[in-house]
């Protein structure tokens, strides 16, 4: 009964496990490592915050009804205060646990598993071989770690606008001037995370700006490696936390699961978009490593960008 | 009674809270990037294996007694198969969870608050704050990413032996012919975990192989920003997995509380010392970018070498 | 470091951390059998629901803020139905798990270490021993199961209305035609978890029904073993999910703390309360048996009542 | 894609998915009542110990390789001592979480979805209703309390010995003098958790005592509702943990599947053996009350016999 016992531990993925992230050659490596000019590193994360004595954890930008991360300490300073005896002759410890669900709670990579329509995932890997187990095929542990050219598209900036409205759609036209190339990672900055921050989650939750189809579609014919943006779901949201496309235009269907494009959802751009702004330039190396989750959906990350 | 509530999330890290992770300068970013040549990306962590309709959590390298990590899917293809109706027109998803205890369970990298001795952590930081609902200080949230010159220090090829003996510690000698200079992440193979593959659980937990007392403070006296290795504590360990040596000689005590070292534990690095075994080089770009757990007192991370 | 590994599996509870668990003598326990006549056995305990697929989990009566149960299969039909082989000759099987956090999110019994003031918890053990790794004096798995005569005080139907309101409070006259005898446990009846169903969370946030301080006085002189309630807190609640008294009044402190009167809260006594109503007895058999978490602050319960 | 989020809290069980504890009506509850004449209360269950700081989980007996129980505070004593501030004018409080897997690992009532052969569940009910979101049909919820007649079948002392041996099976002769009626509980003693505290968990795993497949249908045959036992599955295990019969003589299968006969394992009996020994009775009111955990294949319990 059991999903993967074998001692395999040098494997990580498969080609045909990995969607776009094959596009991630060693030419384009040694490229992207190229774009390190000024050394300076921005982590494109929120941060995880799970202390449940609180409502604490609700204070991240999350979607609504999703189980928010738990963090718990199983030893730590107050039990040593408290009169806790050292290890041996002095030695103190604290340690803990964490339970995330990353969709909708925090920053994260799918996994080419996370979604699809029919009876097939991406490439046409059987969708029955995702069980409670785990997924046997296309899980977040077949990716691999994602070392690229990022390229940012600030479309608020574009657009002169703090942020997006929730109605609005990022469109091929905000993507033309970005000089994306293949393989690379394409940063999507919406700015909604700032509502959360200025008028807290029920402006948030009120639906969501994203990609339209149209731009979905242009991303994949351009090859990239990577869609990562700071909503929740790479297209847009309605006030019911849905997306109002079809199959045809969902954004998830368009990108994860038809080109394999995998996807980072819930990112925070704001000082990358500072730290840019004004330069001229607009790439930058781009590292995620997801988290080795055999057959998971999608691991939690903090993607950096070196400057 | 919260722990953290403010909106800082584009805030990361104290610089008194980073210890050595402060010697990672711009400067050092760029010229660790200037390292990659190959533009191969080689992954350095074992799989979290938290299947838990099986015993194969359990065969994976971890430390006797520790909570193993469980990973739940709370849908997926098996119920679409049993008849769960798609959304809208046709999108099935899969969706998951994980629970993980990083010390002694799966690669990670320590945060500052993890050990200590007397009333202070690292830099005089009060360990009162290391409380329940997490570290105030030194969490692991206050590191930050590391980007950093790697260097491997492949004990058993230079001692001719597949992998060292659970009573072998690596000495100042060993770490000699390596050109670590300050910044560098010193990556310290063991080779420990082949123990596990070819011998099993007892002989893994029949003790470790590590750094001895005078290796720790030559790396630190050499101002590595980060030690990482293959074995389960940086130190050696006896049959009860314990460390023999005293508070003075502790690794832990000796590179994370007096000097801020962080370390990385638990790497996989066959693969690594096999891309490198010949060719004359031993260093590589290293990331490693732990989640931003609020608190935590360690992150699982998936650290990579970028050759 | 641990906390309890001794092999004690048959000792259960000391007296001096029962608090007034230690009324339910054998021969209170005889005469609370003699309750039963009817034979009719009725659950009040709302649902644990814990499917994080959806947002089940959020249409049960919870405290706003509060960790929701979640629940998983790590194996189940739909794997089955998916391709999952049957073990040997056919059988075939579900596990779960279960992550629960009972105050405000379900049915539970609080131990005498939830609440304090002070240095001291009920009967003057060390609040200091109450740590991570569990509390060491006055955990759950001190109390021991409840076995007494059960009393309902269905209070809506005193008073004539269908619930009670956020601002109303039960006071000693409610209780005064109860017959409540010393070691019986008084169910109190607020009805505010219809308020839930038929007009949702927010209205149940906006307050709560509960104890005055004089009717907590009132059940302590008396003697009650258990004090069970249908609201969250005992008493009552105000819109920010706070308590208005200051800690003489307290009802936490009254009873539990002050006079070692465990509570029960958030119960669910709709069916009871049908059950009883014209009938001319307000007696039963009362049962909750907790769950022996060591060092825990309360367990889930489904407590009944045999009538 | 939700589970039941419906809002009827009042209903519980349908009368097709509550198998034996149909047997339990009000007239037999009426006279299981009656068997209470000393007053003493006793706990049948094992503790739940989760302190995951040390290694004492694995202290309790249980099932090699199953998820142990974690147990987590999220605050508590240690954070006043050192330095949280109370709420208001001086309330502290514990707060704390629960993670459980109960089969294997802890006392538990298995609900009638746990095991089956082909499609279908006890009863007829689809097994493809069984799904990652909860069993659909025939779940825990669906039980209802336990208050029955329980009988002491005290194997060991039949037979002389202070436990029976891991090949040993309880027969059909060893239930004949027990005077078990329809309905009531049967409550079997091996006496094996007595090896774990002697010999430790070597010796307890090294195969378990149980009843034969003719124990198993002369039980289903007498009508009992409830078949209890101190050992991990019932039925006798071997080195490899797994039952020896084929689909035929399964006792899941016999008990649980075929005849809806609800099963209670990993109890802990020598309290009431002894308390029972050499009194000239056997029976008592067993009582348990699982959690109505919605779609759960089981709910760790805390049953107790009242003499």
């Amino acid at each position: 009964m059991s999903f993967d016992e074998s001692n395999n531990w040098g494997r990580w993925g498969s080609e045909d496990e990995r969607g776009a992230l094959n596009l991630l050659t060693p030419e384009a490596v040694v490229a992207a490592a190229r774009c390190v000019r000024d050394g300076r590193v921005i982590s494109l994360s929120l941060p995880i915050r799970g202390a449940t004595s609180s409502p604490a954890p609700a204070t991240v930008p999350h979607l609504r009804g999703r189980p928010l991360p738990q963090h718990f300490m199983s030893i730590d300073g107050g039990d040593y205060a408290a009169g806790t005896r050292p290890i041996g002759a002095g030695l103190k410890m604290a340690d803990d646990a964490l339970i995330v669900t990353p969709h909708g709670t925090t920053t994260h990579l799918d996994a080419l598993c996370h979604m699809w329509s029919g009876d097939a995932l991406y490439n046409g890997h059987p969708a029955d071989r995702v069980r409670s187990y785990g997924a046997g095929r296309c899980g977040i542990d077949k990716a691999g770690p994602v070392v690229a050219r990022g390229v940012l598209v600030d479309v608020p900036r574009l657009r002169g606008v703090p942020h997006l409205a929730a109605g609005d759609r990022v469109e091929p036209d905000d993507l033309e001037g970005a000089g994306l190339r293949p393989g690379d990672v394409a940063v999507i900055r919406t700015g909604w995370p700032l509502v959360w921050r200025a008028e807290g989650p029920d402006a948030y939750w009120a639906g969501q700006p994203g990609l339209s189809a149209r731009a979905g579609r242009a991303l994949a014919a351009l090859d990239v490696s990577v869609v990562a943006a700071d909503n929740a779901a790479i297209g847009g949201l309605n006030g019911r936390q849905l997306a109002d496309e079809g199959p045809d235009d969902d954004l998830h269907l368009i990108l994860l699961w038809r080109h394999g494009v995998h996807l980072a959802e819930m990112l925070w751009l704001e000082e990358l978009a500072d730290a840019l702004d004004g330069t001229g330039r607009d790439d930058f190396l781009f590292v995620a490593a997801p988290l080795k989750i055999e057959g998971g959906t999608a691991s939690p990350i903090d993607p950096i960008a070196v400057l």
